[in-house]
């Protein structure tokens, strides 16, 4: 996928939400413990319940790699899944990153064996760790600029001559890749830098995690961060897939979603695009 | 494990070598293509073949993601089987670094499901990327700082304030945890930055990739990083396992890595160690 078809799934389903399957099996609902593979069940039906309302599904590594082999097959089978319901855009929250001959299988794995559409990579290795990923015809490299954490301001905010290290992060990599390569992860919790981000990366489309528990905030995310194409992809983990645990999950699952979308909706339609 | 422990391991094998199993399943010698599973295959054949050198054993978690879920049950089986022989240090060089919740997840999947003695961390995230590693007792989080690639330069060598970046992040991660908890990744390929990094990290044990094809230099590496409990962990990846593509690759691994072991038994009694 690349820009302007991610524009035109955004246009089409007057959303640019992201739906994080951070799925932790001590959080899965009892009734679903059941079966052969608990993890792959809850993402098919938090799949099926918030498809309408998110252009994107984003699954964060950690949380699979936490059960091996096993964790990895869930994977695979949600990403199955995914692709045979087709026009969605998958992010694969890896945050890779290695000397060049590494990052090239980071880059197969993810690109070729899993078919995501899209990866996280951190940027603290340099060039080589970064371009294996951006061979790829059609494909989005995700690099970490400004992350949502607290511990973003022990080194990303570290001034690094007269830029902070995540600007110097964007300013450097913008040379490596064409905004049609490259998505920026920037905060929802640090509202104010999207202005300057934008001065930045204007074309880029942004990843913004931290909105819901992390207590970022939609609307001053979109103030400075949206741009002609929209350039935005707001991601909320659990406040949709937990929005409840018991029975019910799927049901508030999709309420919580709904909210979100309609709330871009509307943001969408004032800004006409 | 702790550093003492490593150290006595050191002492008795008389070496401070570490193999780094990269097993690409493009050059696994055809004969082993036909079992079931030629990445354990391979990885057990130069185990057995080194054994008696090596004081760990480090898993490039890229080279097993390639193949997915396949990929993390050869790696699983690989771990099974180290286990079974005991004594030795292993190390996922996994390179992970997320927000606390996230990396809480890496760290039970690298220590408690797979039973890892030390993982690779980024520290671009900043503390709570790294905290959640740290809490565990007798394992070691190992954080990247100068690495072995020609990327390094990138981010790493950047000026921030009158530190380099790489050397901020060591001043500030050895608040963080103690020397028993954590090891420093520095690339072999700079052997002039070990004395400097030795004023910043003393007592500190450091993972020392990109010697063999990389072009790094064991003497050099030696003249400033060793410290009184060695303090080295030096890999070799593809100048081992790969010394051979035939039939005799475990023979021809055996030869490398023995003669690397004779090398760093000169350097221990040199110094007394």
């Amino acid at each position: 996928m690349n820009r302007e078809k991610l524009y035109n799934l955004i246009k089409l389903k007057r959303s640019f939400l992201c739906v994080g399957l951070d799925t932790d099996m001590a959080r899965i609902p009892e009734h679903l413990k059941k079966s052969d593979d608990p993890v792959f069940e809850f993402n098919r039906a938090i799949i099926d319940s918030t498809f309408e309302y998110a252009v994107a599904y984003k699954f964060n590594l950690a949380f699979y790699e936490h059960y091996g082999s096993k964790g990895w097959l869930s994977l695979e089978r949600t990403m199955g899944y995914l692709k045979s319901i087709g026009n969605i855009f998958t992010i694969a929250d890896a945050k890779r990153g290695d000397i060049g001959n590494s990052a090239s299988q980071y880059a197969r794995a993810f690109f070729d064996h899993m078919g995501f559409d899209a990866v996280t990579v951190n940027p603290y290795m340099g060039r080589d760790a970064v371009e294996p990923f951006l061979r790829y015809d059609d494909k989005f490299t995700v690099i970490l600029a400004l992350t949502s954490n607290q511990g973003s301001s022990d080194f990303q905010m570290q001034k690094c001559g007269n830029k902070y290290l995540y600007e110097e992060v964007i300013t450097r990599t913008s040379e490596w890749g064409s905004p049609d390569q490259i998505i920026y992860v920037i905060g929802a919790t640090k509202p104010d830098v999207f202005a300057k981000v934008r001065g930045f990366a204007p074309g880029n489309f942004l990843l913004v995690p931290g909105i819901g528990l992390q207590g970022g905030d939609l609307n001053s995310v979109c103030r400075d961060g949206l741009n002609e194409m929209c350039g935005l992809i707001v991601n909320a983990s659990r406040s949709i897939i937990y929005a409840s645990t018991g029975q019910d999950f799927d049901a508030k699952a999709c309420k919580a979603a709904s909210e979100l979308q309609r709330q871009m909706e509307t943001i969408l339609n004032n800004r006409k695009l």
